[in-house]
């Protein structure tokens, strides 16, 4: 089994690296660089037609792409601790979470970067005032997240650590990277912030 | 058990509802009308703080939102057939193609919607010439589709209908409705476009 990722900022290999430093697996990273474009080359293709990372590719060859589908596939093999949810509630609360994440959050922070930020000028057309408006859309969202942790519970699917934890970490963490920040008055998000970051997967 | 939904154009509660003719669970849908904004209404709030539907209330009042969620929850009620996949492998692989479909082909289409189209026009300020350009991305979005379905394959993860089918058709009949047309040019597409359209389900 070969992982296929970067290193940061890149925010979707590191959920996977957070995961397996959850999990304690044994999975070290190869490394497509994406300052080389290795990830749009014709090797990196055939394994992701989309030329993304991360890719985990298995010992027959089989591909799998999407980060949170990587990690479902690990989770299968490495049952604890669960990280996706053990009852079906659970399991569907952890779903619902991730996607709020990613739709509502990610959203913004990829078109920020998409549209807005310098670093990507440089290889695409870019609606620039578009890509602004998205930094407005980030504070708001994180304002909602603020109050939806205001009911005290320590991480954003319950009481355990999830992978929604995982993905908006790495969203937030990708977001300040951009120049994105967090908004001062969000208490109960900052505390799920330090809470999450200090956990030593998220070295990783 | 409250299946809180609406009726077409609106693609993600047609989600659950062709969910639900696939798996043949009696489960019917009360309505909050969109036009009348009754999802950004109080009532519909306390049920998702986001203000969308699908959301599944439970009979324990807890309520779960995002369409795939509610899915995934419900195929844990009724197992057979599958939709989300039997073994690990097949889980990962449906996964990962709902979320390709998700981010590759729906963030555009709703992107086309939200800046682009008359009918959101009259409620939030649009960034057209960006929104326009999901017109294009659309396109080639469905022309990767094209030559990943060229392989022979019956449906998106395999040789199995799947959750994610059912994404891609409703993305597809969603941004047929805003006047995005799917490529004269992508015979494997439209032939797979076909098929799941002559199911029953579909007609949900």
């Amino acid at each position: 089994m070969i992982f296929y990722g970067e290193r940061n900022p890149a925010p979707n290999p590191r959920r996977v690296r957070i995961f397996i430093a959850e999990k304690g697996i044994d999975l070290p990273e190869t490394r497509v660089a994406l300052h080389k474009r290795e990830h749009k080359s014709d090797e990196h293709r055939a394994r992701n037609s989309l030329g993304q990372v991360p890719t985990l590719v298995l010992d027959d060859g089989t591909a799998i792409s999407e980060s949170v589908s990587i990690c479902r596939y690990l989770e299968s093999l490495h049952p604890t601790p669960s990280l996706f949810g053990e009852t079906a509630l659970e399991q569907a609360t952890v779903d619902m979470w991730i996607r709020r994440i990613e739709f509502q959050l990610m959203t913004p922070v990829g078109m920020f970067w998409r549209h807005a930020h310098p670093l990507t000028a440089a290889l695409l057309t870019q609606f620039q005032d578009f890509g602004e408006s998205n930094r407005e859309t980030y504070g708001r969202v994180l304002l909602w997240l603020d109050r939806e942790l205001a009911d005290g519970r320590a991480f954003l699917a319950g009481e355990r650590y999830s992978m929604a934890d995982i993905v908006a970490l790495t969203t937030i963490d990708f977001a300040s990277f951009t120049g994105l920040e967090v908004p001062a008055d969000a208490p109960h998000l900052r505390a799920w912030l330090d809470r999450v970051s200090a956990r030593p997967s998220a070295a990783a």
